[in-house]
C-alpha cells in the first residue's frame, strides 16, 4: 500500500494529549507554563474543547470563545496543533433545566435527573438543534484557522434511552425493517413461542427492565437500533461540519471494552479511527505480557475498520488512572513500551488524557503529564519527554500501514446474540477472550491479524480464523466456502454456525447454512462443563490438551479426524477434524482446546498459505509497518527479562544500531528496524 | 389402597411431551414427521395449547381453532392422547396494550411493561373476563373430543402484584381475617413496638421494597394473601371448566424450588397433582446419588398432597435444560434411570417440556425430544425412545401408590416463617435442606416417607419427623401429644414451638403451646455458629456426631439424655434427649447435628413402631407400590457403580428375570421387582 | 478536672434499659413481675417512651397518657428513675396517611411509602408541627415528675430525604454557603471539568442515583446539608423542651458504625453524649481482644466530645443481637467484661436494649434481660444482676473522666471526602480501621488518646496522630506547624493534605497548605497495592515493618529518613521520616506499614512529650478515671487466658483486693484498682 499521511501538516507522529485551559482561565502563569512545558515534552498537538459547552455558552445564548481563538492561536505559533472537539458530550445545566427531554429515560421508564455526561436522548430534535447551533459558532470562531487539523466529534459514544420518542423510532426502525409486516417480525423473533406474537408494530416496547427481558430477537434488535440511532446522530453532527469546513477530516474516540455500539457500523462515517487504550496494566490476574497482548489484539481490531491507513490513539495514561479496582502506577519504562505499541500497531499518535490534573472533581487523579506539584521534573514528566523524543526518531514511520494476511472475524451482533444464549454458561462464554487468545497465538508467531468482521471482502487473506462464529451473516457460509475452495485455509470452532442473523437455530444440523459440508461434520450435541470439569483432546501425533467449557459431540461427515477426546462419554470420538475442500482446508476445533496445542496446526495453515512466521520468544511482541519499499519491523520486549531474537537484520532507529542477527532487548526496551531496502 | 388409574383411556403409564405444533404451522411436513416420530418414540400424550392465545386470538375477537381441532384429531387417529391447556399463562400483546391493568404492579410501586409470561394482576377483573371467553370458545371447539383427557390450567403460577386492585383486596382479606378488629391484628403482629400500630385496615399496605420491611406479621399475611388470590383466581377457572366439560380431570403444574406459593392450599381444589422436575444433575456441589435422593423429596412432597392417587410428572428435560448455570448434558443412561425415579415415586406419567425445539427465543435451547437436527437417530431420541419401551413393560404399575407409615412435617408458612426471622444467621437456616436429609436418612434405610402439612390427619403414621417446627398450627401440639400418647415416634429439633401462627413467641419456654411438656425439655438459648465453629453432640453409647450452624442450650424437665455437648460454655449440657410419653417417645435433638450420627435413633424409632426397614447400600434408591395385592419394588442405582442388593425376591418385570436373594444392579440401572403374590 | 455526675439523683453509676410496658398493658401480670425483677438486677434506670406515639395517640387527637404516668410513678417509688424519649423516632401509620408529605423521597426521587421507623422527611413542617404537639402533651403530663431525669430526643437519627422540599432547603443552604455567588460554587467543586458548571442555584438537585453522581463538591456538600438539616430538626425539639422542661438534660443516641451524620456537629446541641454499642462479639475474622478494642475506640470517639464529663452507654445487648451475620452468644462473663470496659472508658451508664423481649416483630430475638421464658434464673439475667451488684461496688468512679494528652485526629467530613475518592482502591481505604489501628497501638502502650475533630484545641495534648488527614479543614495547617514548633510530637501518614475543604487538590506539593514544609517531605506519587502485593519499610536500625495497600513515593525536603522501601522501583527511597521544626517533631509515615513496627517511633514521641507509658501483656486493655485527687485504674482481661500486669498499686475495690505489684485477671476478669491518694 501506499503511504497515507493523517496529517501533513505534522511531519511525522503526533505526540498530543487533551488540554482543558478553561479550567485554569483564572492563572494566567499557568497557562503560559502550560505551553513552556509542553514543547520541552515534544508535544505537537492537543485536543481542545472536549467539554467546554457551559464555558463557551455559560446560559442560553451568551457566547464566549475569545479564550479559545486565543489559545489555538498562541498553540499555533509555538507549533502546536489543535484537535477542536464539538462540546455535545457534555451538555450545560441550563440546558437540561429548559428542555428535560433532552435528557435520557432509563430501562424502568424513569426520565433520568440531570449529571454525569453522555446521557442526552440521542432522538430529541430539542438536543440536536442545540447542538447545531453550537457548533454552527464554534466553526463561525475557529473554523479557518491553520492551527485546527481535525474535528473530534461529542466524546466517547455510549448509553441507551427509553424515551418515548426513542421506543417510537424503535418501532419505526422495526416496520422499516420488516417491510411493515408484523408476521415477518412475529416469524423472526419465534414470537408464538410463549404467545408472544404482536398484532401491531406500535405494541413493541424496548426491553424494558420491568418489562419484556425473554424475547432474543427484541433484544438484538434493541442493540441494532441503538447503533443505528447513536449514528444518525452522529452523522447528523458530521454532515454539518463537512458543510462548514470541508476540508477537515473528522473522528471520535471508540473506548475499549464497550460493547453497546457495533463500531464496526460507525466507522463507515468517519475519515479516521481513533480509540481511548486504558487497559489494567500490572494487574494481578495475568502476566504483564498477556495484557499487552490483549491491548495489542484491541489495537488490531481498530486498526482494521481502516486498513489503508494509520489509526490513532486518542487517550492513554501517563501514570495511572483513576477508575480500575486497585489503580497502580505504570513502571518506569513501560510508558515509553505502551506507546510504542500503539505505532507498533499502525497509530500514528500517541495522545494523553490529559495535560494537566484539573484541582477537583471526578477525574481529579486520572493521570496526566503534569501533575498537581505542577512541575516538570517529575518521573511521569521525564518518561514523557523521551517518548516525544523517541516518536522523532521513528517519524518516517508514520503513514506506514502494517499489511495483514490473516484474519480473524469478529462480529459484534455476534458477540450480542452469544451474550444472550439461554443456555451453556453465562459464567465462561468469554467470547472476546477466546478471540484475543486466537489473536495472541498468531502474534506469538509473528503473523500479523487483521480483525475483520465477517461481511467484509476475504480476498486479501490466506488464513481466517472464526471463533465462535455463532451467528451466520447472510452470504458468509457461500463466502467462506468460497474462500476455501480457492485455497483459503479456514478455522472454525464449536458453537459456530447455529443461527441466523434473527438467532434463529438452523435446522438439519450445525453448522448450519451448509457450513456442514464445509466443515464437513455435524455438531450433535454441547457439552457445559463445570469450573472443576475437564476433559482432553488427544492428537494423531500423541501430543495433547487440555479442554474446558465447552465440547461439541461431532458427527463425521467427511471430514479428518486430528484429535479425538480423551474422557467421558464421548471419549474417542471426533475433538479436531479437519476437511480438504476444493484447494483449501477447513478446521473444525469442537471444544476449547488450549490454544498451545493447537500451534502445529497453525503453523500448518501458515504454510499451506504461504505465509511466513517467525520464531520469536514468549514475551516478545512484533509488528511490521510498511509502505512501498519502506519496512518498519518493531519489536516490543514486554517482559522484565533480558531476551534475544534472532535473524534480525537491519538499523535500530531508536538508537543507530546497526544488527545484523541477534538482537538483544533490554527490561521493556523497543526496537524499531528499519530494513534495508 | 385400590388401585386409582388417572386417566382410564391410557392402559398403563402415559409417555407425553409439551408439543407446540402453532410453531410450524408454515411446515405442514414437519408437523406429519412428528407424528411418525412421536410413535416410533412410544409416546401416548401431549400437552396443547399452553402458550396459544396469541394464536387462537391474534387480535381481539378474531378466533382461530382449526389448526387445534385437525392436530387434537390427527393425534388421537394415531393413538395419542390430549391434555388440552388453557391459555391464561401468557397473554397477548394486543390485551396488555387494550387492558393495562391486567398486567402486574412491582413492589415498587411501578406498573410493569408488557413482556414474559406470568405477570397479570390475579384481581384483574379485565382479565378475569378475557380469560373466561378464551376458554369458552376452547372449549366449544374441542371439549367433546375423545382424544382430550385433561385440563391444565393456566401454567407454572407464580409471583405477586401490588397495584392498587391488590392492595384493597389484601386489606379486605385481612378484615375479614381479623373480625375487622384492627386491634386484634395489632396484637397478633405486635405493632405496639416501633410504633407499628395502624387505627384502620386501610392504613395497610403490602410489603413494598421502599415501604414497611420490617413487620414480620405483614410480610406472612402478604404471603398467605399471594396465595388465597392465586387461588381465587385458579378457582375461577376451574369453576367454569367443571361447568364447561363436568367429565375432564384438571391439574395444574407446581414447580420445584418454587417457595412463592403454598401449594398444599392450592392442591385442594386439584384432582390430581403434577409437577416439573428440573435438578441440577451432574452438578459440582454433592455426589450425583444426593441430587437424586433431592429430587426423590421433592416427588414425596407431590406425591403425599394426594396420597391416594398416583400424581404426574409433568414436565422433566430430554438431555439438559436451559437455564441452569451450567447446562450440563445428561449422561447415557441418566434419562431411564430419573424417569424411573419418577414412577418409582408414585407417578403415573414421564413428560417432557418438549417435544421439538422450537427455532428461537427464550427456550430454543431447553432439551427436547427432537432436536435441531430434526432426527430420530439421536441419543436423545433413542433414549427417550427406550424409556418409552420401558414404561410399556412396567405398565401394571399404573394406579398403584406407596403407603407410607413415616410422615415429616412440612409447612409453607413456617418456611416463610422461619426465612423471616431476624436472627440466626441468614446464610445458614436451609429449612428445605434439613428436611430433605431427614428424608433422605429415612429413604437408606428403605423406609418410605410421606412429606405433609402439619394439619394433615396423623392416624396412618407409627413415626413422625418435624424438622425446625418453628410456627405451631392451632391444634398442632395437641394432636401431637395425641400421636405420641397413643404410641407414636416422633422426632423434633432446635428451634421447634417459638412462635403461632403469627409469629408471636410462646412464653414460658421453647417449645411452647406445651410441647416442652411432650419432649421433656425447655430450650434457654440458642447459639448461632460461624461457618468456623463446629461442636460435637457425644452419645451415651460413645459416638459422637458433628454439630454446625445451631446449638440449643437446653433445660431438662422430664426427659433422658441421650447426648450432651462436647465442647464451649455448654459442653456436658444436653444436645439430645427422649422422653417417653403415654405409650410413644418424644425425641428432640437440640442442634444441628449430622444424621448419620442419628441413624440408630432412627432405626429404634422404626422398631418400636413396627416399621420394617431394609439394608441397602448407599446409592440404592427404593420405593414400594401398591395396590389391593399388587406389589411392585422399585431400585435404583443412583451410582456409576455395579451395586447388589441382598433379599431380593420376585420377578424384575423390566428384563423379565427373577431374582431370589441378591439383585445385582449395573450403573444407573434400575429394576422394578414384581413380589409373587 | 473536676467531678461531674451526670445524674445527681442517681448515687452512682446507672444501671438502665430500654423499657416498653405498652407491649403488655394487657398483662398486668407481668408488669408487676418486672419491677420485682428490675430491682433484683440493680435496675436503677429506664428508657421509656421511644416508639410510643401511635399509643400516646392512636388516632389524630385522642391522647392516652394514664398508662405512662402510673407507670413513671410505680417505678419511681421502687428507685428506679426515668429517661424518657420524645417519640419521634417513629410516626403512627395515621400520620403517613393523613400528611404523605411527612414521608421520604429516596434516592430515585420516589416517594417512600410508610413503614420502618426512622424515615421522615427533616424539613417538613407538618411533621415539625405534629412532634411539636405531642412533645408539649408528653410534658403536660410528665414533665414535673421527679421520677423523670433525662430527655432521649427521638431515636437512633438517620437517613435522607430527596423530596421538592428538601431540594430546595439544599439550594438555599449553598447560595447562602457560597455568598449566593454561582460561580463561586462553580470554582470550588471545579465545575467547568465535564462541563457541570450551573448558571443558577436552582439547577443543583442533589445527587440522585439516576442523577448527578460523578459531582465530588456535590457528593460532599449533600452530605454536610443532610447533618444540618437533621442537626436543624433536633435543635427545634431541643429547643421546646428547654423551653418546656428548662431544668432537665437532653441526649439522643448515636450509633456505631454510622457514618451518615457528623456527630461532632450535632454533639454540639446535647447535653450529655450517649450511645449505642453493638459489635459483633466473638466473630471469626479477628480475635476477641481485637474487637474489644474497636469499641474501645467507639468509646473513645464519643468520650472525646465532651471531654469534661462522663458520657453513656445507651444501648447494649444482654445474651446477643438479633441483626449481625451470625448472632453469637456472648460467653460466660463477657457480659460483664464488656460493661466494665464502657465505664473504663468514661461512661456513667450500662445500659440495654432492651428489658424485656417483646413476643412479636423486627426484634423479638434481640438479647434483653428476660426473655420469653420470663424466668430471672436464666444465665444471662444472673450475668445481668452479677453486673449490677458490680456497678455498686465501684459507684464512686461515677462523675470521674478520662484526662488524655494524646490526640488522634478523626473528621467525618475528611471520611466522606476519602470514601469518594476516585483513585486508590475502593477496597483498602479503611479510613475507620487505619484510625482504631493508631488507636490501637497506644492503648497497648497504657496511653489514653482522644479522638477528636481536627478543629478542636490542641493544647491539651503533647502527641497528635493525624492518619490520612486527606481533607485540610482551614486553619489545620498551621495549628498543626503551631503545634510542632512549640514542642508538639506530630505524626501524619501518606495521604495527608491532598485536598482543602471543597477537596480541590493542592497545588505545588502534598501535603499541602504549608504542610510539605512542616513534614520535610513532597509526596511525587501514591501507588495502589494489589492484595497480592507488598512492600517492606527497611529501619535504620536494622527492623523491618510489611507495607500492604498504599504507599507514597517522596521526595525530601529537609526530613530525616527513618525508613526506606525494600522492593519495587522506588527501593530505597524514603518510606518513613522524622522532620525536627521548632521544638517539637513531624513524622511522616509515607505508606501503610503495619503498625507494630512503627512502636518504637510512637514511644519515642511519648518520651520526648513527657507522656507516661505502660508494660501491659496483650489483651489487657487499660484506663485511668481521675477527678480532683480521685484515680481509678481499669484493667480489662480481653481474653480467656490468666493474664500479670506488673506495678500495680492499690486496692481492687470489685473484691476489695490490696494489691501491691502484681495483678493476676482470669479470663475475662476486670479490675479497678484505686489508688492510695
Amino acid at each position: 500500500m501506499k503511504k497515507k499521511s493523517l496529517f501533513p501538516v505534522i511531519n511525522g507522529l503526533m505526540h498530543g494529549c487533551d488540554y482543558n485551559p478553561e479550567q485554569w482561565l483564572d492563572r494566567p502563569d499557568i497557562l503560559e507554563e502550560d505551553i513552556k512545558m509542553m514543547k520541552k515534552a515534544n508535544i505537537n498537538a492537543v485536543s481542545l474543547g472536549i467539554f467546554s459547552w457551559s464555558v463557551y455558552e455559560p446560559s442560553e445564548g451568551e457566547y464566549h470563545f475569545e479564550w479559545l481563538e486565543k489559545t489555538i492561536d498562541n498553540l499555533y505559533k509555538n507549533g502546536i496543533y489543535t484537535i477542536l472537539a464539538t462540546p455535545s458530550g457534555a451538555r450545560p445545566a441550563w440546558l437540561d433545566e429548559k428542555y428535560p427531554e433532552a435528557m435520557r429515560t432509563d430501562c424502568y421508564g424513569q426520565k433520568e435527573h440531570h449529571g454525569f455526561r453522555h446521557n442526552h436522548c440521542m432522538s430529541s430534535p430539542v438536543y440536536r438543534e442545540k447542538v447545531s447551533n453550537i457548533i454552527r459558532k464554534l466553526a463561525e470562531h475557529t473554523g479557518g484557522h491553520p492551527g485546527v487539523i481535525m474535528w473530534h466529534i461529542s466524546n466517547e459514544f455510549g448509553g441507551e434511552c427509553y424515551c418515548p420518542l426513542c421506543v417510537k423510532r424503535f418501532q419505526d426502525y422495526l416496520a422499516d425493517k420488516f417491510d411493515n409486516d408484523i408476521s415477518k417480525l412475529n416469524h423472526a423473533w419465534w414470537n408464538t413461542f410463549w404467545s408472544h406474537n404482536y398484532s401491531s408494530f406500535c405494541q413493541i416496547e424496548p426491553p424494558f427492565a420491568n418489562g419484556e427481558r425473554t424475547n432474543l430477537g427484541l433484544d438484538l434488535e434493541w442493540k441494532r437500533f441503538t447503533t443505528w440511532n447513536m449514528n444518525d446522530y452522529m452523522k447528523s453532527e458530521i454532515k454539518l461540519l463537512k458543510e462548514l469546513t470541508p476540508g477537515l477530516p473528522v473522528t471520535t474516540n471508540f473506548m475499549q471494552f464497550y460493547s453497546g455500539l457495533d463500531y464496526n457500523v460507525m466507522a463507515e462515517e468517519l475519515d479516521v479511527i481513533s480509540w481511548d487504550s486504558y487497559p489494567a496494566l500490572h494487574n494481578d490476574s495475568e502476566p504483564f505480557y498477556k495484557t499487552m497482548e490483549n491491548n495489542s489484539f484491541y489495537h488490531a481490531v481498530m486498526r482494521s475498520m481502516k486498513r489503508d491507513r494509520p489509526f490513532m490513539m486518542m487517550e492513554s495514561a501517563p501514570g495511572l488512572v483513576n477508575w480500575q479496582e486497585y489503580n497502580k502506577v505504570k513502571r518506569p519504562g513501560v510508558h515509553k513500551l505502551f506507546s510504542m505499541q500503539a505505532v507498533a500497531c499502525g497509530s500514528d499518535t500517541v495522545q494523553y488524557f490529559q495535560w494537566r490534573k484539573g484541582r477537583g472533581s471526578f477525574e481529579q487523579y486520572h493521570g496526566a503529564v503534569i501533575d498537581h506539584l505542577g512541575k516538570d521534573d517529575t518521573r511521569i514528566f521525564e518518561e514523557v519527554k523521551d517518548l516525544g523524543d523517541a516518536l522523532k526518531k521513528i517519524s518516517k514511520t508514520a503513514g506506514t500501514v502494517i499489511e495483514a494476511k490473516a484474519a480473524l472475524l469478529y462480529d459484534w451482533d455476534n458477540k450480542w446474540a452469544i451474550e444472550d444464549i439461554k443456555g451453556l454458561s453465562n459464567n465462561t462464554k468469554n467470547y472476546d477472550a477466546v478471540c484475543c487468545s486466537f489473536y495472541s497465538a498468531f502474534l506469538r508467531l509473528g503473523i500479523e491479524m487483521d480483525v475483520i468482521a465477517s461481511d467484509r471482502d476475504f480476498a486479501n487473506y490466506g488464513i481466517i480464523i472464526a471463533p465462535m462464529l455463532y451467528m451466520l451473516r447472510p452470504g458468509v457460509a457461500d463466502r467462506l466456502e468460497s474462500f476455501v475452495s480457492k485455497g483459503g485455509q479456514l478455522l472454525a470452532t464449536y458453537l459456530t454456525g447455529y443461527v441466523d442473523i434473527n438467532q434463529l437455530c438452523y435446522l438439519g444440523g450445525f453448522p448450519g447454512d451448509g457450513l456442514n459440508k464445509l466443515f464437513g461434520v455435524i455438531s450433535e450435541e454441547i457439552d457445559t462443563l463445570y469450573p472443576s470439569d475437564s476433559n482432553l483432546a488427544k492428537f494423531k501425533d500423541g501430543s495433547e490438551g487440555s479442554i474446558k467449557d465447552y465440547a461439541e459431540i461431532l458427527r463425521l461427515n467427511g471430514a479428518e479426524v486430528l484429535a479425538e477426546y480423551g474422557y467421558d462419554f464421548y471419549k474417542g470420538t471426533p475433538a479436531v477434524t479437519a476437511h480438504s475442500y476444493g484447494k483449501g482446508t477447513a478446521y473444525y476445533v469442537g471444544a476449547r482446546i488450549c490454544n498451545d496445542s493447537l500451534r502445529r496446526i497453525f503453523l500448518e495453515m501458515a504454510e499451506k498459505a504461504g505465509i511466513e512466521y517467525k520464531k520469536i520468544p514468549l514475551g516478545i511482541e512484533y509488528h511490521k509497518r510498511t509502505a512501498g519499499r519502506e519496512n518498519y519491523e518493531f519489536y516490543l520486549n514486554n517482559t522484565e527479562d533480558v531476551l534475544s531474537v534472532e535473524n534480525v537484520t537491519g538499523t535500530n532507529i531508536l538508537n543507530g544500531q546497526n544488527i545484523d542477527g541477534v538482537l538483544v532487548l533490554e527490561k521493556y526496551e523497543t526496537a524499531v528496524i528499519e530494513a534495508s531496502k
